[in-house]
């Protein structure tokens, strides 16, 4: 981000009419906007777009999951028919939402394969989750869609993720680069048992013992213990930096593959805002580890980019303050 | 709020293609909402308005605060052209905002005026904020403001304030009210230095003995110790509830007034959402008063409505959810 503009949009602030850091973290947001874009007064987001990448995973079949490999390529299907909760809220919140399947486990539109990797990554407590060609072609497709998104218009974009059993490789990603037990990196994904909790507990453990031997390689690490739709995320988010496009984190699962893309690409965090805080533990470990301070802590615990997506009004409400507030001078009114 | 549409919403999230209690907090809200309407799924707002009293106040004179008093009625001039903070909220947040004149200390426009009580609120920490005959007159226009908007199709309420002093007065409403100490209900305002805060303190402590005589009476304590604007908002804000009218509050100040408006109107708080926890610490014991649970945490203190305005696009996004969501049996999705 560009420090000049991150300067003038402060002293911009100083002039609006309110008291100078009245409206708080909205104020620090418009900053953090003006620096992305280099410019001040930063423009609201025009074009956000939502990607949710998608892909199954072998470890589901372990019982991690309350709900069936299945859902993953139907949810897909209800993407596209607009009936899921990212659709609803990025049409609420002026965004578009694309779906790519990296990893699914089901036949789907050609248009959404374009990047598919595998049929559902590996299992990986006990294999990798991908080959070493798959995880490259899969972080090169998540770098490519960045890429696509931005040439086409994009100046703000936002990863959500859809897969059955997908927030036990992010646990496991969590936990090997923050150092953190098993224990404290396991949460209810979409809502499991007791019994299931402790199946996830085993599946991580073990997933865990091999992705600690890998933790100094990044791509590595996404081979052991990810899968494609996670990997594909890693490279999209570390590319939106490289383009200089603002992003707004979800939770868990793009949350822990943001952790692995700031290890790709250090410093990609800049370019990064956090949504919300979700309601599974590891995504407080993530929020830590990146410094990041959550917009919004609705205990919300979807996926598919819908917290990130419920913050992008404050967004756009930090910028349009910048732009539309009167002045003290303008506005005739006194200052201090 | 009405139990049964309650019911209904929360039997309706079961069968929306997610897992039940993953929107978190955004499922309560659109709960909330189908109870303040009475039917499932609720409406989004489709007319939201914010009413901004303003009023000086005579403590303002004992320097509690870093601007001078004639900013109040520059303010109301900056409202009225569209340039202020909740103005630009707003707009983006598609609500609509009026300005009321209660007790500013300067001339306004007639259409501005028409409710206005008198120039100034007196000086708490020696006399009363208000006779009898106009702390009635307040509380009856703030009454009669709420029923005009809901009247004119508003289908939720905000209010806002705007007053140089007025974390005063509402410092001494919240402290008389909760029993708290001076030290404990003292922020920074709009930005004072240690001797204006010291200052400040005097006036609290001296006020608060007068205001903790007449904690039994509401409106005695807003004779003594409110003000005009802070009188007409706490009946505002009553009346909303028995327009079964929903409202986000904003912050310290709309939430003094909301801690009087509970007690002239026990339960009206079951119609009220908290926007927002402001950054003056006064606020944080409004809404364990209140037992409110507050959207949003942006560290904001401008008041005008701005924290409440922030946080209604979480309201439009938790109404459009249940509306718009495919269920699982719509969208062929296998439950759990």
């Amino acid at each position: 981000p560009d420090d000049q503009a991150r300067r003038d949009a402060l002293a911009r602030h100083e002039r609006l009419t309110k008291p100078a850091g009245s409206l708080g973290r909205l104020e620090e947001l418009g900053v953090w906007l003006a620096g992305c874009q280099a410019t001040c007064p930063p423009r609201p987001p025009s074009r956000p777009r939502v990607v949710v990448f998608a892909g199954d995973h072998g470890i589901a079949r372990k019982g991690v999951s309350a709900y069936p490999s299945e859902v993953t390529g139907q949810m897909v299907a209800n993407f596209l028919a607009g009936g899921a909760a990212v659709n609803v809220l990025a049409q609420a919140a002026g965004a578009t939402v694309r779906v790519v399947d990296m990893a699914v486990d089901a036949d789907t539109p050609e248009f959404v394969r374009a990047h598919k990797v595998r049929r559902g990554s590996g299992c990986i407590d006990t294999e990798n989750a991908l080959t070493d060609a798959e995880v490259r072609a899969a972080v090169t497709a998540g770098r490519a869609l960045a890429d696509e998104e931005v040439d086409g218009g994009a100046d703000l974009l936002i990863a959500g993720d859809m897969g059955i059993g997908n927030t036990t490789p992010s646990a496991v990603l969590v936990a090997a680069l923050t150092g953190a037990e098993p224990v404290a990196v396991i949460g209810r994904g979409t809502g499991i048992d007791d019994e299931a909790w402790m199946r996830k507990c085993v599946a991580v453990r073990d997933a865990l013992r091999r992705a600690r031997q890998v933790v100094d390689d990044p791509v590595v690490l996404l081979r052991t213990a990810a899968g494609a739709d996670i990997a594909a995320m890693a490279g999209f988010l570390a590319q939106a930096a490289v383009r200089r496009t603002p992003v707004v984190l979800d939770g868990l699962v793009v949350g822990a593959a943001a952790v692995v893309a700031e290890e790709m690409a250090p410093g990609a965090r800049d370019w990064w805002v956090a949504g919300h805080r979700s309601a599974e533990p590891a995504h407080t470990l993530v929020l830590e580890h990146l410094d990041l301070r959550p917009l919004l802590e609705m205990d919300m615990r979807l996926g598919e980019g819908s917290g990130a997506v419920s913050a992008l009004p404050l967004l756009t409400m930090a910028a349009r303050v910048m732009n539309e507030m009167a002045t003290f001078d303008d506005a005739g009114v006194s200052g201090r």
